[in-house]
């Protein structure tokens, strides 16, 4: 951010008075820019014994797969911004949903929420955003072709529910070692 | 939004292609600006039978009573959000801290992370955006005082919860009907 959205001149980065972080502050109209997380939501869509993945057709990840998921948008629900994104990249309807997991990446300012739910029909179709879409059962899952780590920590949780028998609300966090390596912490 | 805050342009309204949502688009470098749901994270902090109010010293809704929270940090997590929040207005510690509700507010593009933990020693003083605090029994709840709906549905949740002798994680959303009233919907 460079220029002030509300009156277009230079801004500058400095602490407010009472507040304890540096701000995009206007150097004229001393209109003071926010910069906060971005919630993407998404779902785990399951038909019979499989779920709905999508490859996608889009960078960043070009070619890999993902489960459906985008960037919630003003004036829906977490839920509703799931639900969208299911329609977009896959065409799906999803159904009997439930909150399933919730994972904070504080080194990319993102919280990812997650819902589990049925594929309505166990119909997919890509998106414009995906080259194909597909149903997968655990043992086909392209483990190594998994676009975001947050998507294949999600897959884990849902597998060991699976095995477990019953399916739980999960919070963790994905976080950047000093090494860069990715660590997800589920809190209890 | 006015203007752009890449190069200081002035921005138009408008569906970028392949886009299906009107944006701020700048009419000089073509950026696009992105407008997202901000995240609010906060906690009930409890001691013994009572938890944590704290009296707001700030507008909107000065004077009346909420629980601690706040909007999340970029890089921060949900969690270290909800805590922040809790030294914030109450210099208050909170420990062994669970994931309790989760409310998505469309009218206002909000979306509230409210976490349940151990208030450490009991200790709460008010931060500079409190006028005071207080620890409360559910019969000392001052619910004609309460700053928010959202923080009201939290509590009779919470309350419900207690009743029942088992906590879980709750996921719901506040919505504004026609007659502008506010209904919660909790999702199972």
């Amino acid at each position: 951010m460079k220029f002030c959205s509300t009156c277009g001149a230079p801004v500058s980065q400095k602490v407010p008075p009472g507040d304890h972080l540096p701000r995009f502050v206007c150097t004229r109209c001393a209109a003071i820019h926010y910069q906060n997380p971005r919630i993407i939501a998404g779902c785990i869509a399951e038909w019979q014994d499989k779920i709905l993945l999508c490859r996608r057709a889009i960078e960043p990840r070009y070619g890999l797969w993902t489960l459906p998921a985008g960037f919630m948008e003003n004036r829906e629900t977490t839920l509703q911004g799931a639900l969208r994104e299911a329609r977009e990249e896959a065409q799906a309807e999803v159904i009997n949903t439930s909150l399933f997991c919730m994972f904070s990446i504080p080194h990319i300012s993102q919280v990812y929420m997650m819902y589990r739910g049925e594929l309505q029909h166990g119909f997919s179709q890509p998106g414009t955003e995906s080259l194909e879409t597909m149903l997968v059962g655990e043992h086909e899952i392209p483990w190594d072709q998994i676009a975001f780590p947050v998507m294949r920590e999600t897959l884990k949780l849902y597998y060991a529910d699976k095995a477990a028998g019953a399916f739980t609300v999960h919070h963790g966090d994905l976080i950047r070692n000093e090494d860069q390596q990715l660590s997800a912490i589920i809190h209890r």
